[in-house]
């Protein structure tokens, strides 16, 4: 893959390799390692990974470059090729990762010439705006990105290291932080879905609050953040939300927060600190969420979660009970049988006795 | 939240909020307000809101600014503060939410010296069109506002007073209406997906129809409304759609119709007015759906549903049946132990009588 | 419909249609047929079709100008307008429509002078590149058509005879083939979601694969394709996704794949060849599901899959099981009835022998 990024081919030594990701390097050290690979399709200039034993195991037959073990692996192993172990060999793979990753191109300008800035605002010196991108009334941006053909709205605050995909758009008011990534399509800072059903018509409920997302967020295409009612959407401190995602008005996400595609939060719900949602999980609006909380693939809370839980099911309850009632479905049809030939013996029963 | 909002601090007394909501003031009609708030953050220069007595009540312990109450709230409850009394205070804060609300910066220039604008077209005197915008060929625009990165094919119609904001693909052919809103990302008249699968693989069927917008529709962010195969795809007068919610070929939505967030109408389906479809909901295609229905969270309907249901489970139906198998659903794996132990007690019976 | 087409007013004769569907004409050859239409809405200039013998039937009430029909209807219907018996009237009907679909304007300039084109890309002699587009280093686009404010990154491989619609985002290194259509809105090798959690925060893995997308393949409004961590992400030849679909990192979807809106895909999933997902229907990550198998709507894939497989329900099972649970699920509230008054009853009979 790294062909196709733009020159960019980079090789290290195993010896370098066990620096990078701090761990014990065991086999020769001046080994060049120029790519990297999934284990199943390695090749002996590549560096992979082995998160256990029986991943460990199955590298054995094959050409491998270096490989990224556990420090729990066993000493009964004989590797043919160098191997580095690391406490967690996953994230000293992403270690590796950045090292090989394609670093982004900076413009020749910093500003693109297209770029539409309102005098009112101000940006940076590093900052870096591409083409046809429109940046708002008193709009303040730090040293960060901004890609091309989005919408920068007015009175909206981006900080320092942040990275902007192409496409997007950041509506009026909306507050980002340090070290943020939001990819392109998403749409931070609409108007949330308030109406008033009165007069055998909907009237707009104005949604005047704003967005803030805190620093280290990072943010999938095509998601929807809407602004609030009155006060303030919130994304905490290094959640990472996946593509396609939907967040309603007044929602307040914690910190360290996993939101995984095509998720949908309803307004006004506040949701703690580590919690995670799989897959098209939703919540009713309204709720509040413990931290550490983790709702299944699908599962949909419709009233409030205590901390700590793991829970799943439409509506959600704990995940062990919620795995009882899916392993006992495929038996209904076989029950309703059972019971109608009991009812049936039964009631020869009672007229014999 | 109105400090962001580009210098724009409004402020209005206790009196003029009486006039303004029609409502019935009780207390100083000279105190001034200057934000709004929700009840739970309501501070002494804001004017907050409760929809039934319970809510009042709470506002007793709170400084309040002031507050827009219902009418039917008793008269034994003593006010510190001044209150509104309306029938609707919902709509009546709706209201002062408006007067509060930041308007829309008129840019200097209406046609953006950028806006690509098909000569063939034409574009009322008062039409704002922003930077980076492209319209096409014999496309008729009224009085109405397209923000920047807009693309809008040939042959479109738009309305007076619609709004579109930045991000926006409207296809060719498209008619939209008076009033009407449409938040960024949203694409309009793309194609449905029709294909027919001969000699091994899926042909094209071409997609020759439109979209129509009716007048005062609002249409939230990422959602798609494919263009009709043959005839027009219809969202009718009125109808308020959420983000992410997926509109396929050939649909006709009815008017004042309400589509929560991630919502999927299969293609051909016809809804009635005053429908509802909670979050997540979906259809079967080449259905109907009768006027008044609401199909809850998750819902599908997968066959023509009467009018005046609410219905909810995949499949739907009537919501109260579906209440009673989900309150059911918990009991299953224990109903199954207890017909093995009923099994088991009635052979026993058998063999001894 | 038609005439709002920019003037594409087409008509044919009776004859003509009969050569262009290859079909056999019975009745005037030389009619003359100005359009086209559903079986509801045809009048004597428009020509319909009709699937089976019951929609044949229901056609002899109407004025129509002309109908395609199957082979196989029989030959003792009377007809008063002419008819085209062809083996496969949808497939016919599909052809019509090609003749009677607007073709799209080509440009005056085929460069619009506003896009932006990194010097060390190449583009070929006949290439259409709209209004505000930006493509990157090293990209190599054939002559297809990229739409109005797209971002094309660097390293992008673009075939022959594609067409890219406005507002596509389409990232570094991805490949796309031959008769490609993609739709506005979508985000093609967006970064994939990893991420490991260490040190109480989530830390980045980097996504440095890419995404391949075969010839004719369709891709739908606001489809998110991520790349791979490393390698590629494939959409096969032939495969069509719909509107709002979400497909993760390392995906591989086989050729002729058919996937129905607002469905997901999980990371490193493998799809066989001509498998169908239907609405909303879902896999979890790292299956593989076999060729020619069909995941019916909301349906969810929790382990692998065989080929040739018919599966629903969550999690997904053979559909007739899925059916036999679906139908059963009504009768439990009773069924939890029917075992209170057995266990009752039996009570009674033990205590009575």
């Amino acid at each position: 893959m790294i062909s196709t990024d733009n020159g960019h081919k980079p090789s290290i030594t195993t010896g370098e390799l066990a620096d990078l990701t701090k761990g014990i390097l065991e086999g020769k050290n001046n080994i060049i390692i120029s790519g990297v690979a999934q284990a199943d399709f390695v090749k002996e200039t590549e560096v992979t990974y082995a998160v256990n034993e029986k991943y460990v195991v199955k590298l054995l037959s094959r050409n491998v470059g270096c490989a990224i073990i556990p420090t729990t692996t066993s000493d009964d192993i004989n590797f043919t090729f160098p191997v580095i172990k690391c406490a967690n060999p996953y994230f000293a793979f992403a270690l590796v990762l950045r090292y090989f990753q394609e670093k982004p191109l900076i413009p020749a300008e910093k500003i693109h010439k297209s770029a539409i800035i309102a005098d009112s605002s101000s940006i940076s010196a590093n900052t870096i705006i591409e083409a046809y991108t429109t940046i708002g009334h008193n709009t303040k941006i730090g040293n960060s990105r901004i890609g091309p053909n989005c919408y920068i709205g007015n009175n909206v605050r981006i900080g320092e290291n942040t990275s902007i995909a192409p496409n997007v758009t950041i509506r009026n008011g909306s507050i980002i932080g340090n070290n943020v990534v939001i990819h392109s399509g998403t749409v931070i800072g609409t108007d949330g879905y308030g109406f008033v059903f009165t007069n055998y018509k909907y009237e707009k409920i104005p949604q005047i609050g704003i967005v803030e997302i805190q620093d280290d967020v990072e943010i999938g295409s095509m998601v929807c953040i809407d602004r609030a009612t009155i006060g303030k959407t919130v994304i905490g401190k290094g959640t990472k939300i996946d593509n396609l995602v939907q967040i309603g008005h007044n929602v307040v996400l914690g910190e360290n927060c996993a939101l995984v595609s095509q998720v949908g939060i309803s307004g006004s719900t506040i949701v703690g600190d580590n919690c995670r949602f799989a897959g098209q999980a939703a919540t009713s609006g309204h709720l509040t969420i413990g931290n550490n909380t983790t709702i299944g693939a699908r599962g949909v809370a419709t009233k409030d979660i205590p901390p700590n839980s793991y829970v799943s099911g439409f509506p959600s309850r704990p995940h062990k009970e919620e795995q009882k009632i899916l392993a006992s479905l495929p038996k209904l049809p076989e029950l309703l049988k059972k019971v109608r030939k009991l009812e049936k013996e039964l009631k020869k029963l009672q007229t014999t006795t």
